[in-house]
């Protein structure tokens, strides 16, 4: 018999996925597949060994992401606002000065020359229509370079393009270079502005999830029950004559009426479509590469560095550790430090020993913080390049020229195939809120089509279910 | 019982596979896998009504490229230089204007600056080390920034830009502003210098071969007998215990000690690895997109343009078609025109209905070779970005802060699997010859690997044996 016809398959169960999911049951028949053994995607719990768990993946909520912070409540979960008092630090020419909010304290030349900088960024930015960033009257100009070339114009001073690049490094997890300076722009855009990604308190890194971002997914997908699959990558997806879709996955094959792609671009490149999408798609795909991202989390008996008046948040111009918070969970009594290794330095780190790596980012903790930062009760760290399931974090990016010649089939529908994830949101691209817009959207999507076509399907026989073609 | 071991199994039936084979063979035991129901990869014949043949894919050899001219003659092809007597027109601002060579006639300013910028381009070029890009004192420099923004600082003249632009699009396939600075002068280095790229006689599309370049596979792929497996796509890569692999494709499973991967990095992707390969090989071909390339050929009776004393050969600064040869074949009455859409073009042109394609394409030839170009025998094009087993030509490309960051795996081993395809060489990257040369040194090191370990293996239960865990 063949497997009965759903409404919608979801693929992934990422908080894109399991949201998506959620606005649709009850009302439609679905199923998600996750290729992992778990939920949550790019959000994961690491457990430390007296129980406590720290979000070793995506962890922050702010102002404006106002779908995260209602779905936080009806999960029944809880924030609390990230550590975020007393001085921060600028590392540089081997010594720490100590500075209080964005902006670090530097020489008056290399100040001004970033602010200046800085808000030229913040106007063009504000010129963007996320929706069709490749419609602006600069787009092509825009998207014709990088971002490294345009702080080479714009900032004249080499220690304000390098904290510009050390802030580009923390948000994108990416070097200047690497990126489309249009694609820059529409992204500071879609989270309102560069200076609230950069921000803790009033910014993107403002507040935590009480039992971790990855326990909004663990709540969500409990209430999938059997509709859940876990352990089950999609190998390949067909249509059949009559517009309907088979998913072959690891373990089985379904079908449904419509599908909800929830992956990254680079995963969703991987699966079979038969008929094959459209170049422009499989194109765009190719040109959407993962950023790369090492976290690393120290545990201390407690935050230690509160006591010397420091806030555990550094801006460090000598790396490999550029940016650090204090990611102490509030209630708890341990103190950690958590640290970014981004672009080049995830690049490097990912393929040296867990031991080096290890040294390495303690011997910056240390440089920081003191010796005693060397010796924490217990280390974690995560290269999300190195997930089969993931391959780079935080999201995809675009290098020049993708926006303005693929940018527009980014979210249209290919036929019965839809498209969640957080890179097709139009708000919070990259971000937890991205994912839950872009699976909004594409719920949307699907609604609409399923209330105008309900499909009738012929009877197929045995014969057309046998294993997947690959 | 598991199947035999073989010494080589090879991905990818391509000009660079079947040359890995043909080197391998008969001291070795090997097995070409091949998804496609064809051999030839990215070279392809396309049958006319009245018989005659003609390259839908590459199709140029040149002087310089010393490995194929030996192959051609091994295999007992013969070439003849592609027609180029006549003058050439450069096409603008709607009338042609006659010239002769690699440099259109264009005003004196205009003509003075693209060869300022060319000179300028080949002796950056030049410095290149092709075998390490990365290590050039002005790599990180030059790999910052796009072509597009070397080119706007570089020329002066809009026009000069312009015709620069469409001798970029002619060889990469690509828009200047979706290549590194740094990729395109190891790319042209790799063939010697963008001259040599760009031009007919004595440069890169110089000759053809009778019978067209896939034949070349074909005669390979006839010595191989069942060692090639057509519609053999793989979809997994298992390292077993003993160090050996597992290669399960489509039809079956094969066993072997070394592995030569003779496909474009963004095929090489949707392979999945067990163990999974380091981020920087996953991330490395995320960046390594293709480009975009539609071939258009039409025939007619006889090359009428000959008669005006035309070459065929066309610059066009009005699209969509900006680049024409005359490609006749040697002893054929037929005239045959063939024009390039590339990059945008090509991408624009990969989304509308073959019919408008075919007329807008026709157009062009018309107004540039008058009303009869408008009526050919028969048409067809060939969109390379939309064939699910290559999804764009003619090769992969580098965006900024990738040579820098991820060059330097780019041919290395992963233990047992060696990198071929024309992407991984050294020399004419992007070119047959580049794919043959890099085959040469996936064979070195396979062989050397060979000698140094007999592997012996202990017997494996049938368990060990199932269908692959996609």
């Amino acid at each position: 018999m063949p497997p009965d016809l759903l409404d919608v398959v979801i693929i992934g169960a990422g908080i894109s996925g399991l949201y998506a999911a959620r606005q649709l049951r009850p009302q439609h028949r679905i199923a998600v597949l996750e290729a992992r053994d778990r939920v949550g995607g790019r959000l994961c719990n690491h457990r430390f060994a007296n129980g406590e768990t720290v979000d070793i993946g995506g962890q922050w909520v702010g102002p404006g992401q106002d779908r995260m912070y209602r779905l936080i409540s009806e999960l029944g979960f809880e924030t609390w606002p990230l550590w975020d008092s007393g001085d921060n630090l600028l590392w540089d020419s081997n010594r720490g000065r100590r500075y209080k909010g964005t902006i670090p304290r530097i020489g008056p030349l290399a100040l001004l020359d970033l602010g200046q900088a800085m808000a030229r960024f913040e106007r063009m930015a504000r010129s963007i229509d996320t929706a069709a960033p490749w419609a602006h009257p600069n787009a092509s100009k825009w998207d014709r370079q990088t971002l490294a070339s345009w702080l080479q114009r714009n900032c004249r001073t080499r220690r304000a393009r390098k904290l510009f690049a050390i802030g580009i490094g923390a948000v994108f997890a990416a070097e200047p270079e690497e990126l489309s300076l249009l694609h820059a722009l529409f992204y500071a855009r879609s989270g309102n502005s560069l200076e609230t990604l950069l921000s803790v308190t009033g910014g993107a890194q403002q507040d935590r999830v009480h039992g971790g971002t990855a326990g909004l997914c663990t709540r969500m997908a409990r209430e999938l029950g059997d509709d859940l699959h876990l352990n089950a990558s999609v190998s390949s997806i067909e249509r059949e004559a009559e517009g309907t879709l088979r998913v072959y996955f690891h373990g089985g094959v379904l079908r449904c009426r419509r599908l909800i792609m929830a992956l990254p671009p680079n995963q969703a490149l991987r699966i079979q479509f038969s008929p094959a999408l459209s170049a422009r798609r499989d194109q765009l795909w190719q040109r959407m590469p993962a950023g790369s991202c090492i976290k690393c989390v120290a545990r201390y008996d407690r935050p230690f560095w509160r006591d010397e008046g420091l806030s555990g948040q550094v801006t460090s111009v000598q790396g490999p550790v550029r940016v650090v918070f204090d990611n102490s969970e509030a209630g708890s009594e341990s103190g950690l430090l958590m640290g970014f290794l981004e672009g080049e330095a995830a690049r490097h780190y990912g393929g040296v020993d867990a031991e080096v790596r290890r040294r390495d980012v303690l011997d910056c903790f240390a440089r920081y913080f003191g010796d005693q930062a060397r010796r924490p009760l217990e280390y974690v760290d995560r290269d999300w390049s190195s997930e089969p399931w993931t391959r780079g974090c935080y999201a995809a990016l675009m290098p020049p020229g993708v926006w303005t010649q693929y940018g527009q089939v980014l979210r249209d529908a290919d036929g019965p195939i839809h498209y969640a994830g957080t890179e097709s949101a139009t708000e919070w691209y990259g971000y937890m809120e991205g994912a839950l817009q872009a699976a909004e959207r594409a719920v949307g999507e699907v609604r609409e089509a399923l209330s105008q076509n309900a499909v009738e399907l012929p009877s197929l026989s045995r014969q057309q279910w046998e294993a997947p073609r690959v």
